[in-house]
């Protein structure tokens, strides 16, 4: 029988909020291990771009990650965000270690591919090492992904962290039963985006196209569903979208995803 | 017999010449493992505190790093030097890792106490866990620690890299036979600060304080070699001060600590 491993991503929301940050980060502390955390960047790029007088690109919701972005990226999702998370986890005796894909060549991408739109270093996940990760967590540590990559030639490249999240899920199924949780500021997918009682308990394939067809699932919820399909597709055992409570076992006010 | 360790420091003078660190990190993967790297952080933090209009705070040479000062020492150390460089490490082959003091609980440290000056989020090395960083060394992996502590509560300590290279150095002399290079732009300790062939072979505790007496020793070397004697008295092999071929076979040229 595998191992249970836990793969909890938080959103740039919650990193925002240093009250709802803590909230969490005791609440993750306490969860059994093997566990592994995935963040986002939130809004500290954008703002340090704004100091640093460069205006942040975006296309459809996306970032276009130029070279003086990038440094900005990296700055701020390796450098403040993640040790700041790690330095507080190891404050509430969870042997945290803060990874980027470029650590332990734990994630390898490729730079995207130009279409329309030129992305810059925006990366794209071609392989997670899942043997150096299980040699990590084998031996107690608790990895903070933040969400970078690298192409294997010295490139970092700016990754997606529900991707992340979900390509680690897909890859560590090989090894471990693995729950993956998606944590928001909102409680789970909702029918009505104002009302936080209209969660969504449960999404399949054709639920999905059905709420695609209908406009219920948005512009910000669309890839991170796709996420939810990709980690279940690879042999993720469950995958919940939720609040930060969502791996609470007294929580039932969330949403699951099944193939 | 204890297995031979090599940890390397570099100076900021290497880490900002692009060429420079390029030519060192070949030579530094090219080396046997076990090995641990250990980078000050140069000039970035200052550039980019100068880009935010926040003034850079120094007395005697040193950083008083308050609250602001701290967070861009984070980005640059752990963000932008230390992940490019473990990106760089990876693409030729040698499996690094980074970590800050709060990764792995590796380096814990208290923030100065306030005499004559307040240093702010400045911190002294209280201790290093050897076990937690000899079992990264054991499964393969390449430390690349960056010049920042935590405190075990949540706070980061910015620490010079001199002095963390030390106490590694020492710590591990426990579990290895310790080499401990500095690597910096200089062919090592200078006789005449402007001549750089006239190195100084070998320094033993008796020469250096003819050398302090004499003031060829001054304000940038004297921690440093301060280090050097630390790291010996607390059982390292063999600490060398010398460029960036330090650690080359072929190279003699070079200064050797010994007490």
């Amino acid at each position: 029988m595998k191992n249970r491993l836990s793969i909890v991503k938080i959103g740039g929301n919650i990193i925002e909020n240093s009250q709802e940050l803590s909230k969490f980060l005791r609440l993750f502390a306490k969860m059994d291990t093997p566990k592994i955390l995935v963040h986002g960047g939130g809004k500290k790029a954008n703002q340090l771009l704004e100091k640093m007088g460069i205006p942040p690109k975006m296309v459809n919701g996306r970032r276009i990650t130029d070279k003086a972005t990038l440094d900005v990226v990296v700055m701020t999702y390796a450098g403040l965000t993640n040790t700041n998370i790690v330095a507080q986890l190891q404050a509430l005796g969870c042997n945290a270690l803060g990874l980027s894909g470029a650590d332990a060549n734990s994630i390898k991408a490729h730079k995207r591919p130009v279409k329309d739109i030129d992305y810059g270093f925006a990366g794209d996940v071609d392989k997670v090492d899942g043997k150096k990760i299980g040699s990590l967590l084998d031996i107690g540590f608790v990895p903070v992904f933040c969400a970078l990559t690298h192409d294997g030639n010295g490139q970092l490249l700016n990754t997606n962290a529900d991707t992340i999240a979900a390509e680690l899920a897909g890859q560590l199924s090989t090894q471990y039963e693995t729950l993956l949780y998606y944590c928001f500021e909102k409680n789970g997918v909702l029918e009505s985006i104002s009302d936080e009682s209209s969660v969504i308990d449960q999404i399949d394939t054709d639920a999905y196209a059905i709420l695609l067809k209908k406009g219920i699932i948005n512009d910000g919820m669309l890839p991170k569903i796709k996420n939810c399909f990709t980690a279940l597709e690879k042999g993720a055992r469950e995958v919940r979208i939720g609040n930060t409570n969502l791996f609470q076992n007294e929580n039932t006010n969330y949403t699951t995803l099944v193939l």
